[in-house]
């Protein structure tokens, strides 16, 4: 097997100057933080904490086992989930399977949908593309009681009740939820429907090796023990004490240093279209890990760093303006793929013309690439501070290795923030604001008070 | 007709106070920038300048009748651009065709692709979903030089020969490019390939209402008439000089405002699956016509507002714990829609349990648009500014309206940081570095000095 190990590159950190970049002293100077920032969190997993680092090490024929079944008995399959019940499924599906999946002419694999918006559309949108009779559904929540996904349920249940009638239906759903406690666990008792547990002390965005991000990739195909055995290889990685041999040591030290000297927002780009959703989960599992009101002695700091999805090279003619020129606020992260599954070789033609004739026979595979040197090197003579997870290759072990990486990363950067990366406390407000303007029984106070904050809103403020 | 006007609601920026909102005295203090800078617009565009402005009012009978003829001849629709080149045409179709167009059982109109990136997988993935002999291709670069398009063109002109033979491959080829110059220009005038002018001085991020997004909508059967009588629309309401009328005016002041107090990002966040993309497409508007070096007198001034996509509800289990407790550094400007299309009802079911109990008999739409509302008032309670662009509905003359308005927006705010919102020249430097790597002639001295920046390159930094 050619070398599967993810590197991290953090030259282009250093070369960005003491002012909007890091020197080595501050580095090296630093270390002993991110020695102690990893021993924390090995210690915590010691002591039964921090289940989701044990992940790569559960056993997964029972997924297998339903997966295959699933495979055989429907056309299409369905995530109704949101946050992180939803992001890692389209990140490993994206990444593993292509952009083109539900498309391609030739697939022995159910399509996948990921339905994770409570958009009326979206939903009922669905209905002109998949037979809810031939269409099983995978309800992920962990509490159980997420709103959107409990009104998806009940939308697609009476959906597949009318296809099928009130006898099967429930053959229609996995209910992948709390082992224990929660309505739909409760559901899983009472009604018999199939389920898988998120386990217990795996919150939703560290849960995409977990039942909840497995189902969905089995069922597509995707070799889930070689996910898991990328997520083992990175745990070896990022359990090393020195961290100068662990990339997600220093890929949070890197950004928390930047971050105390104004660099609040750090884009992630990829260069490669299959690892666009990647980004989009790093969103989650970075913004509301780390964005934080209070430090863990009860100190209000109100800190976080701003993490931006971007594309290589699509959003060079949509974003690299801003990041070359505008202010010294952000930290590049590439992600570079050394070897592509295919290469696109571009042919010879117009050669007579400059535009045309440098191109013909190179592949599409030189040209990404040489577009992310080409930025990088635009970057570092600008100022500007950027590093790059170079990977192999895109294939379940890398993308294992990937996302296990990130997660050790932003639980030392929470470390090294000294805030708490695992509650969101601040989601709670707007829920609450939410049942409370549905009706839901309990939140009448909450109702009232909403509705005298109406009373003042000043019509001559609306344009 | 109900109301099509789209109404922009600022209460909030003036509740989250002094220092992270903005006061009433320091809106209407800066009447007179605003005013001015309306009037700066007007002026620029009636001496001929900004040309954009006047596309709501184009012909585009030639777009219709070639759109109709593509329509028939052809299963697929490939878009071959990147940038303002791609976008544009993007948001349309997701806001009008809907997110699941190229899957819906029942279309008329062919599928639409969009292949704004150099990535292999991407590009050579396309070829196991489409029949290069049933499929059209418009290939669209304002310069006939940009080196993503015309690979993609290379890629697929080939496959198209291979399918159809040397005598008709070219009547699957739509080129899109400046009236006047370049070279795929040439190549029109060489090869009689059917054309659309790109017209002179519109700019690849402000030319969405021009034939680079009109032709694969009307393809996709997009009322474009509408689309340009919206815009049409918007341009007589962000004409207006009084700033409280005008809200592009306001959308603009605001947000120069806050970013004069640290407020250095907004996030564009609709509450609606259709909207997603062009959170996308502001997001290019905003960050390239506003990020810049150098103001217009020629000093350094590193300005620029980082625009950062969100999607509600979906967001809200991603980034909305940041958005309240993180730093405050940030405007969220929502998208409401009032009436959705469909309303998605809920069924009773489970009502015995107190989470299921509330949900039913509502529909997504109320769902969606409290979950807005509950976002809002927590967002408000933790005193972050926010305001709302509110649509009365989805449809081409109200997203036709929006893309408008949102330029005359950016357009406002450029006058109003005293930059050129409409060159990017922090592009060019990456551009050239990619010539370098790929041998282009003529780099060869920029070649030979990025690879002497590679020998700097010191593998103790990679991890």
């Amino acid at each position: 097997m050619p070398e599967q190990r993810i590197r991290l590159d953090i030259n282009n950190v250093l070369r960005a100057g003491a002012q909007h970049g890091l020197t080595e002293d501050e580095l090296t100077g630093a270390e002993k933080q991110a020695r102690q920032a990893v021993q924390a969190i090995q210690q915590r997993r010691a002591s039964g904490d921090l289940r989701w680092m044990e992940l790569p090490y559960a056993d997964v024929s029972e997924i297998e086992h339903m997966a295959a079944d699933l495979r055989h008995r429907f056309d299409d399959f369905v995530v109704l989930g949101i946050g992180g019940s939803a992001l890692g499924n389209i990140a490993v599906n994206t990444a593993l399977n292509g952009p083109f999946y539900n498309l391609r002419r030739e697939r022995t694999t159910p399509r996948l949908f990921v339905l994770d918006n409570s958009d009326p559309e979206f939903n009922v949108g669905l209905l002109d593309v998949v037979d809810p009779a031939r269409t099983a559904f995978n309800v992920i929540t962990k509490s159980g009681s997420t709103g959107e996904t409990l009104s998806a349920f009940l939308f697609f249940r009476e959906r597949v009740i009318q296809a099928v009638g009130p006898e099967n239906w429930r053959d229609h759903f996995v209910l992948t939820t709390d082992p224990a406690s929660g309505p739909l666990r409760e559901l899983v008792r009472r009604e018999g429907f199939r389920s898988l547990p998120v386990p217990q002390g795996v919150g939703g965005r560290y849960s995409v090796l977990s039942p909840v991000g497995l189902l969905s990739a089995a069922v597509t195909g995707v070799d889930i023990r070689q996910l898991l055995a990328g997520a083992a290889y990175a745990d070896e990685l990022t359990r090393q004490a020195d961290p100068w041999r662990n990339p997600a040591a220093v890929g949070a030290l890197v950004q928390v240093l930047l971050y105390r000297k104004g660099i609040h927002i750090v884009v992630m780009m990829p260069y490669a279209q299959r690892l666009k959703d990647v980004a989009d989960w790093f969103a989650q599992l970075w913004a509301e890990s780390l964005g934080k009101r209070v430090n863990r002695q009860g100190e209000t700091v109100y800190v976080g760093p701003t993490p931006v999805k971007a594309l290589g090279a699509t959003d060079q003619h949509s974003q690299v303006q801003l990041y070359t020129e505008g202010p010294f606020d952000k930290l590049v992260d590439f992600i570079r793929v050394e070897r592509f599954a295919v290469e696109g070789r571009l042919p010879q033609a117009y050669t007579e013309m400059s535009a045309f004739a440098y191109l013909g026979g190179h592949s599409f595979a030189e040209l990404i690439n040489a577009e992310q040197e080409g930025t990088a090197v635009a970057l570092t003579e600008a100022g500007r501070p950027h590093m790059t997870h170079v990977l192999p290759e895109i294939n379940a072990f890398t993308l294992g290795q990937l996302l296990y990486l990130l997660e050790v990363q932003t639980a030392i950067a929470g470390e090294l923030f000294d805030i708490d990366a695992f509650d969101q406390p601040g989601v709670e407000a707007g829920k609450v604001a939410t049942y409370a303007l549905l009706g839901r029984a309990g939140y009448e106070g909450r109702r009232a008070e909403i509705a005298r904050a109406r009373e003042q809103h000043d019509e001559h403020w609306v344009i």
